[in-house]
């Protein structure tokens, strides 16, 4: 089934939270349960959360009981600021909400009950477009990827950080489904245990063989095994090329820069934020220090253990090889071929 | 207290798999016993495996009921090659046995009892020594850190580490105590938790200002704060500088250069292995999967998530700015300025 769908007025959504111990999905049409599942990573990865804050704006919308068009999108104005403070890092929050929101203040009605069926319409649109456009990150990515090669990754970035297919491992998965010889090591991801926990299982639902190790070890493994390509998934892109990810991925990548080892950034262009001039200009999350001195519920450190807990580091451009989307492989120089991409 | 310590014919370790949560001793005169609470990391730290398998060694002849001194060294023998088999790279382990066994050798006596009593002296110099090395360690190290600096460190080499005081955090701590304003960045160290259960406790005993963050945020704190020093504690130093250390040491020592950071090897000399030419030749230990798979004993990955866990990993001697000794602070080229601390 889909990361993110609908069903009876309801978002529905895999509870990641729970993987790979119990599968559990959450169904609501509660706006507020809709902000804490993206806030609390139930449900998590950049087009996933796009998706899902979409469908969060078009329930408002169903749910309201505005008489005119004008009321309803003053409520769709609050809908989407209260949404966009679930997570700060990832843009594809931003631009789905932006989308839903263009879309509300283009439509050309006056019976605010058609225009919420005409959002719930585009958000399902924007689902299956995810989906569509995942399949072409998969056969761009896969293009690279020869028979009998090994391939770092770290987070997750499969079927579950997408409405379906996923990103970064789209491409590693087709390629085991066209017969392609390959092997996956995949960073476990502190604190969250991403790679542990969601990588490690669609890796292993999908049949590709894979190695879970600590993320401490990727240094290691790159000189000890022959690793061919990073292909990681990205949060946000800057103009430049700059790229927000994961915490670690900024060290993964000098890594692989050290061990001549190509590295690949797989990114939507929903992903791609052309407003950011570079890297600084993306805010990065920091998260609840509990996330780091506790695990499954227990502490592992100090309960008053001084911790920093960013989410997400940023890549500097002139450590990525190239940045795989659905229109295409963008090389360096990325000021001037992200622009052509994104048709600017 | 120390570590590790002797109390009526017993060895007495602070148990290091309870910190910070319990404090409690482990009291043996058993063997097998020793030998476990080193194989499992009870007792950790390059210094104190050495030291508790030298007690471990004495507390064999002391129970033995050999007649000669020939019945007795043969028993030592077996107890130098069993007690070897507990860890496979710390080279401490090897070196204390190794000062054992040529001590037990060169006795000068006929009655086993008295070897005996000889050998528990020998330990108990063993640990002095130990004690007297670190304090030197300390104040080479110290040197290096001005008021104001920022030390990036992974693992535990304070006090728990050694038999007092430790290696890499002894500099740190005393610099601190000497009242120069300095900070700490400690790497929790997956999978067993060593930075976020026993470096943050040490710190934080000591009033040393620090911060616990993931293995992999140590890349963007690198880029984000002002980070002055890496400073670590190591496990075997090759004849060329080549140094195993907690697996994860080589990614910083990698990191560590991409920022221009100065990299610190803190060593007593009876880590350095002149007998081996190069890191190549340094067996690393691999450790039972279930070390990443669980976290407090619970799952975080599938039960049968394919792992590798190695323990350690090794530093090429070129991203080493330096290693502190209890004789001076050696710097390249490592070949010639090693053999000439070392003596040969």
């Amino acid at each position: 089934m889909r990361t993110v769908s609908f069903e009876n007025g309801k978002v529905v959504l895999i509870d990641q939270t729970k993987i790979p111990h119990e599968f559990e999905l959450i169904k609501t049409d509660d706006i507020k349960r809709i902000w804490h599942a993206i806030n609390i990573m139930e449900v998590r990865g950049a087009p996933a959360i796009g998706v899902t804050a979409a469908y969060g704006f078009a329930i408002t919308a169903s749910k309201s009981k505005a008489l005119t068009i004008n009321e309803l999108i003053s409520e769709l104005e609050e809908a989407k600021d209260y949404l966009g403070t679930s997570r700060p890092t990832a843009t594809n929050l931003f631009w789905a909400l932006n989308e839903m929101m263009k879309a509300a203040i283009a439509y050309d009605g006056e019976d605010p009950k058609e225009l919420a069926k005409f959002l719930i319409e585009k958000a399902h649109k924007m689902a299956d477009d995810d989906v569509s456009i995942n399949e072409k990150l998969a056969i761009y990515g896969d293009s690279l990827i020869k028979d009998g090669d090994t391939i770092h990754t770290h987070c997750n970035c499969g079927p579950l950080c997408a409405v379906d297919l996923g990103t970064a491992m789209a491409p590693v998965i087709l390629a085991h489904q066209n017969g392609k010889k390959i092997h996956v090591f995949t960073d476990e991801t502190r604190p969250r245990f991403q790679g542990a926990k969601l990588n490690a299982w669609e890796l292993s639902n999908a049949g590709v063989p894979y190695t879970l190790i600590p993320d401490n070890s990727a240094a290691y493994v790159m000189s000890q095994k022959k690793v061919d390509m990073v292909m990681i998934g990205v949060d946000r892109v800057a103009s430049n090329g700059d790229t927000a990810a994961k915490i670690g991925v900024y060290g993964v990548a000098l890594l692989a820069k050290a061990h001549n080892i190509p590295f690949y950034a797989v990114s939507p262009k929903s992903t791609i934020d052309m407003s950011l001039l570079c890297g600084a200009d993306i805010p990065i999350e920091e998260r609840d220090p509990d996330e780091v001195r506790k695990v499954n519920g227990t502490y592992v450190t100090m309960p008053d253990a001084n911790v920093l807990n960013y989410a997400f580091d940023v890549t500097p451009n002139e450590l990525i090889t190239a940045i795989i989307t659905e229109d295409g492989i963008v090389y360096p120089p990325f000021k001037e071929n992200l622009k052509k991409i994104m048709g600017e």
